[in-house]
C-alpha cells in the first residue's frame, strides 16, 4: 500500500487532466437540453473504468439516464466493495456569478486550497469525488494490491432524484451483491480536521403553483380586487413557519428522532466557530429554529426551505401586472424516522388546506429520499476511520450533516448493505453554487486514503 | 361633422393598415435591447402627424426617449386642445401565452368584438388609442371642419414612468399652452355602456432586494441554519397586509380620501355584475380589503400588489439551493390626497424596519405618480359627454377607475389644464397581458367621436 504515494506523485498530472476532460461535459440531468451531454459523460465514465483495469464494464440502460457499471472480481470468497457515485451535475445557474465558465475547468489557488483547486460544475459534486475511486482502484489493480473485489455503480440522475436507480437496484440485486457500499459525495470538516459523515437528512422536494385570475391583469384596473397569486403564495409560504421558526405542517414533527441531552452535549463538542461561520457567509446573524444551536439546526433537525420562487414580471424596469400564476420550489430536509413519502403527503394536504378562496393550488412532488445513520461500531466505519487516521495523521470525527443522499436508505433496504460516506470535499467548495471547486490536495488525499480503506476493511471483515 | 361617417367608411382599411404598421415595431421602453425600435416608432409617429395635416411636427429630444410634437393652429383666438398619448408599449412577457406573436398584428373576431379586434402588444395601450386622434384630426383638417387649434404630445416613456416628460413640460410651457388636454388611454364599461373616466389612482412602484448569505448555498448543508432570503422575503411581503387585507405600512392610510356613504351608494349604482366578473377571470372568489365592494377596492381604495417575484432556482427540475438573494417588484395604487413620494418613503422605511437580523434589504423606487379626479361639471367633461352621447346614442357614465396615468396630475400642476380621459378600450382587451387587442369597432368609434368633442368643446368654451 505504501507505493500509493509514489504512484500519485508520478501520475497526478494525468489524474487531473483526466478529471478536467470529464468536467468539460455539461452533464446537467435537470435540463433535457443537455441529455446528449449526459449520455456522452456516461460513455466517458465507462471508458475510465475499463482503463483503470476493470474486467467488465457496462452502460446499463434505464428508463432515464444510464447507470455505468464496472467490476474487478479477484476472488469470490473475498469481500466486495460497491462504489457508488454520480456523473450528472447540478445546473450552473446563476451563470453571471461564475468567475470562469462552469464547464471550462481551471485550477486556481485559494486561501483554503494553497495547492490549487479545480473550478468547474461537478468538480466536487460528484465527478471529482467518484473519480478518486477510479484512480485509487487503478493504482491497486496496476500494482496488484487490490485486496478484495470491487464494483462500481455510477449513476446519472442523482441531482434529479435518482428516479431510475430504485428499479435498477431491484433488477440487478445479484450483479450488485456486496459487503459494503462506499461513497464519496460528502465532505470533511477541514483539511486538518478529518471527519466521516455518519448521518444524512432525508429529503422531500415539491413544486407548488398558485393560480389566481386566468390571465395576467393590469394591476391598476384589477389591483386590490382579485387574488394576486404572488401575494397569496408569499402568505402561504410565510405561514409554513411560526414565530419560533417551527414548521407548522400538522404532524410534521411526529416521528422526529429526539436526541437525549447527553447526545446533544456530545455533539456540541465538535469544533464549530459561530463567528467564523457568520463571517464566511457575510451574515450578521444566523436564523433558525428556537431552542437549537446552528449545528443542530442543519443536522439533527428537519427544515423547510424555498429553493426557488417566480411569478409576474421579472425583467428590467417596471410592469404593472397582476400575474395569473406564481410558483415555488420547496424542499424539506428530514431526520431519521421521518418518512419522505409521508412528509410529502402531509405537506401537500396542508398546503392545499391553507389556500384562500379565489386561487387554485397545485402541488407536484419532485423527488425525495429517506435519512440515514451509519453505526460507528460497524466494520466499515472502523476501516474508514483507520484509513483516514493513516493518511491524515489524526483520527476522524464522526459527523452528522444536513445534506441528503436519498439513495443510501434504499441501498440498505434493497441491497442489505451498510454505506460508508467517505467524502473529501469542504463545505466551502460551493457545490450547487457558482464557482464550485475541489481542492487538488483533497482530490489526491482521497486517492491516497481509499486503498487503505480496502486494506483495513478486508482485514477486519475476515 | 356628419361627413365623418362617410370619411371612415371610405378610409377605414387604410386607417387599420397604418395602425398595423405602427404595431409591428416592438417599442418596449422597459428593455434597452429595444431602444432602436422605440426611436424608430417616434419617427413613424411624427410622419403620421405630418401626413394628417399638422403644420409643424418635431421629434423633441429628452434625456430619455423623445416626445413627438405636432400642431395645427388655425386661429390663436380659438381654444387649443392638447392631445397626449404614448407610443411605447409594455414588455410582451410571458411570450408563451400569446396565441399569435405580439408584434405581428392580426385581426380576429371575438365574442365581445364581432367586427374583429386587432391583436398586438400596444393595440389598445396606447398606439391604437392615440392613433384614433391622429385620424380624427386628419379628417377635420382634410374636410376643413377643425373648429379649434390642436397640438399633439406623444411620448415614449409612459410604461416606465414618464421620467423625461416632467422636464419636457417645464421647458416647453409656451409651446404646450392649451385649454384642455385630451387623452385616450382608458376604457369604456362596454360597447353599449359608454363611460368617461373621472378618477385615476396614483402609483408608487418599488423594487426590493433581500440578501442573505453572500453566495448560493447547498440547502442540505445550510438549510435551517441561515436566513433564506426567499423565505424571509415571503414573510415580509405577507406581513404587508393584515387579516382584513388592510395594508400595514404605518401612515399609509393617513391621507386617504374618505367618501361619504351617499357618494358610495351613488357609485354603487354603476352596472357591475360580480358573477360575470368572477366568471371572466375564472376565480371562485374575489379577494380584497374587508368592508369594501369589488368596484370600490379597485377605484376608491389604495392597494398593494406584488407585480413580480424571483429568486433561487427557477429552471426545470429540482435544485437544492439556498439563494443568496431574492427580489420583488411591488406597486401601490394610491387615491386622491395620497402623495406618491411620501408613500414611497413610508414603504421604504417600513420595509427596512421589518427586515429580520441576518439579511440585508434594499428598496429601489422605480417611478410613481399622483392620482387625479376630473370634475364632471367642467366644460371639457360636458363636451366629452355630449360627443359620446352623439355617437353611442346614450349618455356616458362617469367612472373612477383603478389605473394610473401618473402624468395627468403633473399636467395640471405645470400646464394648468384639466384633462379629459376619453378612452375607447374594454377591460377585457388584455392590456399589459398576453393577447392584448383593440376592437376594430372601438377604434373606428373613437375616430367618429373625437371630432364631436372638438365641436362641442369649441362651442361650450366660447
Amino acid at each position: 500500500m505504501e507505493q500509493i504515494n509514489n504512484y500519485i506523485e508520478t501520475h497526478k498530472d494525468r489524474f487531473i487532466d483526466e478529471l478536467v476532460e470529464l468536467l468539460k461535459i455539461p452533464s446537467i440531468s435537470a435540463d433535457t437540453a443537455f441529455s446528449q451531454d449526459v449520455l456522452e459523460t456516461a460513455k466517458m465514465v465507462e471508458k475510465s473504468l475499463a482503463d483503470a483495469g476493470c474486467d467488465k464494464t457496462q452502460i446499463c440502460e434505464t428508463k432515464g439516464y444510464p447507470v455505468v457499471y464496472g467490476e474487478k472480481i479477484i476472488d469470490p470468497n473475498l469481500p466486495t466493495v460497491l462504489v457508488y457515485g454520480h456523473y450528472d451535475v447540478q445546473p450552473p445557474d446563476p451563470m453571471n456569478l461564475w468567475d470562469s465558465p462552469p464547464f471550462e475547468p481551471i485550477i486556481k489557488e485559494t486561501e483554503l486550497h494553497p495547492h490549487g483547486a479545480i473550478f468547474a460544475r461537478g468538480a466536487c459534486d460528484d465527478k471529482g469525488q467518484f473519480f478518486m475511486h477510479v484512480k485509487a482502484v487503478e493504482f491497486m489493480i496496476q500494482n496488484n494490491t487490490l485486496p478484495c473485489n470491487v464494483k462500481f455503480m455510477i449513476e446519472g440522475e442523482e441531482e434529479v432524484g435518482s428516479d431510475s436507480l430504485a428499479d435498477f437496484l431491484m433488477e440487478n440485486q445479484e450483479l450488485l451483491e456486496n459487503d459494503i457500499i462506499l461513497i464519496s459525495d460528502t465532505g470533511i470538516i477541514g483539511n486538518d480536521v478529518p471527519s466521516i459523515t455518519t448521518g444524512l437528512r432525508g429529503l422531500s422536494y415539491v413544486e407548488v403553483e398558485v393560480t389566481g385570475p386566468n390571465r395576467d391583469l393590469h394591476s391598476g384596473i384589477y389591483g386590490g380586487a382579485v387574488p394576486n397569486p404572488i401575494n397569496v403564495l408569499s402568505k402561504m409560504i410565510a405561514s409554513l413557519h411560526d414565530e419560533n421558526n417551527h414548521i407548522t405542517i400538522p404532524g410534521f414533527y411526529d416521528k422526529v428522532e429526539i436526541l437525549s441531552e447527553a447526545e446533544r452535549s456530545e455533539m456540541a463538542k465538535a469544533p464549530f466557530d459561530l463567528t467564523e461561520y457568520k463571517e464566511a457567509l457575510d451574515i450578521d446573524d444566523v436564523y433558525g429554529e428556537t431552542g437549537y444551536s446552528t449545528s443542530e439546526r442543519y443536522s439533527i433537525r428537519p427544515t423547510l426551505d424555498v429553493n426557488g420562487i417566480w411569478g409576474g414580471y421579472t425583467g428590467e424596469g417596471a410592469k404593472t401586472v397582476i400575474a395569473s400564476k406564481a410558483f415555488a420550489k420547496i424542499s424539506m430536509r428530514l431526520v431519521p424516522h421521518q418518512d419522505w413519502n409521508e412528509i410529502t403527503e402531509l405537506f401537500t394536504k396542508h398546503f392545499l388546506s391553507i389556500a384562500p378562496k379565489g386561487v387554485k393550488v397545485k402541488v407536484t412532488p419532485h423527488h425525495g429520499g429517506q435519512g440515514y445513520v451509519t453505526p460507528i461500531d460497524s466494520v466499515g466505519y472502523k476501516a474508514a476511520s483507520l484509513a483516514m487516521e493513516k493518511t491524515f495523521g489524526k483520527k476522524p470525527v464522526p459527523q452528522r450533516t444536513g445534506g441528503s443522499i436519498p439513495i443510501v436508505a434504499l441501498f440498505e433496504e434493497v441491497l442489505k448493505s451498510k454505506t460508508i460516506l467517505l467524502g473529501f470535499g469542504l463545505d466551502s467548495d460551493a457545490i450547487h453554487s457558482p464557482n464550485e471547486h475541489f481542492g487538488v490536495w483533497n482530490f489526491l488525499k482521497g486517492i491516497e486514503t481509499i486503498p487503505y480503506f480496502y486494506k483495513y476493511y478486508t482485514e477486519l471483515a475476515k
